[in-house]
Parts: C-alpha cells; structure tokens; sequence
C-alpha cells in the first residue's frame, strides 16, 4: 500500500489547489494532522464547466497513458528478453528457473506497485465511495508483494540448488531491502489506513510517513532494476560479442533500464502533481462508515 | 538548481500549512500559478511562542542534522575506498585516474545536489532576503555541476588511453543522462528563475517541472551510483577473494551503496514535508527587485 489517497509524496490533502475551490469547516472526524483539520478544502475536478478542471483531467489521462504505454513496454522488454534471449522459463534449479527472477521482479515490485500507487489519482474514481478503491489499492499492492516474493524465491532457490552464494552484491542488499520495507509498507499500511483499529488521529499522523515510505520503496525498485540488469549484462555477455560491443542483448537490456527509469519518472510525477490529487474533501467523501473507519485520509 | 524554494517536489507555495496562518491578498506580481494567486497564506514558523512550530524546526534541524552525517559518511566511504583499496589518486591514464570518478560523481551529482536541494528549507534564511540564497542555491548546483563534469572526464579520459569503448553499459547511460538532465536542468533554472528575462507568470507555470526534475535527476543519480558500484566491485573482485566472499572492500563497497540510498531517502523526506517549506508568502518576501525580479517564487 503505497500512497495515501489524497496525498502525493510532498503535499498531503491540506494544499489548495488550482480548480474550483470552496471553504469547508471541519468535519471533525479527526482523520488528518491538526493542520489539515484546521483548514480544509472542497475543490470539484470534474466540473465540465471549468476549462482549468478539464485542462487538469485531460492532461493526467495524457500522463496516464503514457504510464500504461510503459508498463506494457517494460513487461513486454523483460519477457522477451527471459523469453527469446535467454531461453525461457522453468522452475528446474536451472538459469531458466532464473529467468522469473526479472520477469517477476519488474512485475510487482516495479509495474503493479507504480499502478497501484497511481490508482486514486484516475479522475473517474473520485466520485465514488473510497473504500473499494481502497481495497483495490491494498489488493494490487499485496499482489505486486506476492510477485516480489516469489521472485525472490526463484533466484534463492536457484542459487542454492547451484550452491551459490546469496545476498552478496549491492544489487541483492537494494532488492532485499526494498521487498522487507515493501512488506513492512503494506502491513503497516492495511493495519492503520484499512482496518478499523487505528484512531483517524494516527492515520494522519502516519500518513506523510506512508507516502514518503511508498516513494522510497518505488525509487529502491528502480535501483534495484538498474543495478540488476546492468549486473546480469555482464555476467552473460562475456563469451562471443562481449557487452561493450552492445550486441542487441545489450541494447534491449539497456533499453529495458532507460524505460524502467521513465516508468519512475511518470509515476513520481502522476504522485506529485496536486492538481491530480483525489478530492477526498468533498462532503460526499465525509459519509461515515462504521465498519473499516472509511475516513477522509 | 534543483527545488524551487517555496515547493516540496509535491506541493506548490499554495499548500496550506500547519503553522499559524494568516490571510493575505494577492501580491498583484503574478510569479505564481493563478490558483495560488487566488488564494494565499502566510505562516510564521520560526514563531517562539508556537510549540507546533517549534516542534517542526527541532524536527527540521534533527533530519538536517541527519543528513549532513550521511553527507560526511558517504564521502569518507568513497574516498577511502579509491584512496586506500584502489591505490589512491593521479592524472596519468592509469588506474589511479579512474578513482577520481567515483569521488568526483558522489561529491557532485548527490552530495552538492542534495544538499544544494535542501538549501531553502533551513529556517535560519526564512527571515531574510531571498536572492542570496537564490544565489547560494545556484552556486551550490554550479559546483556540483563542475564536479560531476569533471568525473565524466576521468573516466573517458581513462578509457580513451586505454583504448577501451565508452557508454555502453546501463549503468553509464544512466550516469550520462543524469548528468546531461542536470546541465539542462541547471540552464533552465538560471534562465526561468534567476535572470530577469521569464515573465513572473512563466515562472510559476514552469516552477512544478522545475521541482519534479531536480527530484528525478536525484532518483537517476542515486541509480547511477548503485548499479555502478555494484559493477566495480565485479571488476575489482575476481582475483584473491572474489566478491561472493564478501571481503572487507565488498562490505565497504556495499555500505557506501547503503548510505548513497539513505542519504537520497533523506533528501526527499526533507524536500517533501510541507511544513519545512520556506514561507515565501511573507510579507517582507514581497518587496520587488527590479534587478533579477526576486519574485515570490
């Protein structure tokens, strides 16, 4: 669970903002830091009739599509080269069992995390209730968890059927501490923003700290990534064309890297725009719901 | 030049803030977006007599405090690494030239940059003239600029007497991108937000490209740094004990990798807390200055 719904990483849902805005008093649900409940803010995206909100609509499913175009150029990069390059997939304790390890890896830890994060920023879900994309937001993100894990998995089991050595290089000390924080995140996540035992004072409390973790973890992927493919590069282009020839293994890996950096890019981008934050302000969002404390975070 | 001084990489000056606030009418300079002329709040957070404010300058002072450590650990681990394991320091093709790279690219593209980030939300320059510290900021990016230029020139330079290619693996097409990214991004900055030729509306209309950029170029050099430690050490360590045996160099190649990733979560955490914000709203922040229109930005 990565960002909070109504916060991207620098600015939690207290900013004003450049559409249509209207004062709001407190709702005195006590979801957010004092400041926030202070002062609070209604703005209206989606209004059809003001030219800046449909600017702001249009340009983020613009930054939307491109985010999309990359996942699928990225997950299409790393299967095919697993796939045509280095001779597919098995779970044999063989290099093709290997193979999951980027593939699985670059799935969830790096395209599903990115999409879950940006899931409250899509316009068409603000006017809903928050709380199913909330359970989607944590659904995507246990998922991208569980593809990590297993990724992790293939390439410990790999290494200990060959008798190899793990948790040597920095790439594998970035990795491993991406996926523990990542699953430190999403505990951390579900027990205080989607279960109902944490005070709403506390989840606003813990809020910027989930939204700074969820960046951190996203740019530890990245670096992970790159360090990882950069890595594999060498070891597998020794023999015939060597890497510094850039044989087409080399500029497809390098590739895959260039465009697992602009998945980042986007997708920080997607998280810091304000005017791309969820309205969680807007009364309709301020309904009380028993159950899991559905509260305006 | 990397985050506006007003702005976290997600938020703009129009955040609202959890300090005491203020109502103040539009300045009538025009430097920011038109939403944030619409509405603006001044906020006094270097006010005694406020223990929030307090609390969030104690705070403030902890994660600087925080951060110039890992500065100092982060450049003592990489010096001592080329000084000590890999022989020193030299100008002469060998060996010796490269370890300039690796001192020259840390000092530089993240330590500088980071620290030059970060320079605006010292509370001590709140009170004062901003254009110094515009100036400071600048000269900060230029020096960390020149570093990294001249760590780009002992690698190629090294590579070029050895008759070895240039720019193939990942880990330099990152590097070079984050550098080129950082030339523009410095260019850009000097020519939008210092000289007087930007109109104040351009500048609050190109100050959130401005922000995202200088946190992704962090994001890029913090990867560069990574993946190309991680391919030293494979280098370096092949003879005698190899890399998988984790000898004293790895642990300490490994380390510096650790503190280059704490020391960028840092930074963003930093940048990122909208109630470290400079309050550029301040009244006494306003006066015009026709020489570099030392705007509100």
């Amino acid at each position: 669970m990565h960002s909070s719904p109504s916060c991207s990483p620098g600015c939690s849902s207290s900013c004003s903002v450049s559409l249509p805005l209207s004062p709001l008093s407190s709702n005195g649900r006590g979801s957010e830091s004092v400041s926030a409940e202070e002062k609070r803010e209604v703005r209206n995206p989606n209004t059809a009739s003001d030219p800046s909100g449909m600017a702001s609509v249009l340009s983020f499913y613009l930054s939307y599509l491109l985010l999309l175009s990359l996942s699928v150029c990225v997950l299409v990069c790393v299967s095919v080269w697993s796939s045509d390059w280095r001779g597919g997939f098995a779970w044999d304790g063989s290099a093709l069992q290997f193979n999951w390890h980027p593939v699985l890896m670059v799935s969830g830890l790096l395209l599903l995390y990115g999409n879950g994060a940006v899931l409250y920023r899509v316009p068409l879900t603000w006017g809903q209730n928050k709380l199913p994309w909330k359970l989607l937001h944590a659904g995507l993100m246990l998922l991208a968890l569980i593809f990590s894990i297993v990724g992790l998995c293939a390439v410990f089991d790999f290494h200990n059927k060959k008798k190899a050595p793990n948790l040597y290089s920095l790439h594998s000390w970035i990795g491993i501490a991406a996926t523990a924080l990542f699953a430190l995140q999403w505990v951390f996540g579900a027990g205080v923003f989607l279960l109902p035992c944490a005070p709403p004072r506390l989840r606003g409390l813990l809020k910027p700290l989930h939204v700074w973790m969820g960046g951190g973890i996203l740019g530890l992927s990245v670096a992970a990534c790159i360090s990882g493919i950069n890595e594999k590069l060498f070891f597998v282009l020794k023999a015939g064309p060597s890497y510094s020839d850039l044989p087409s293994e080399a500029v497809l890996g390098n590739s895959l890297g260039v465009l697992i950096v602009a998945f980042g890019l986007v997708v920080m981008r997607i998280l810091s725009n304000q005017n791309w934050q969820r309205p969680d302000s807007r009364p309709e969002d301020l309904v009380y719901t028993p159950l899991l404390q559905e509260e305006n975070e």
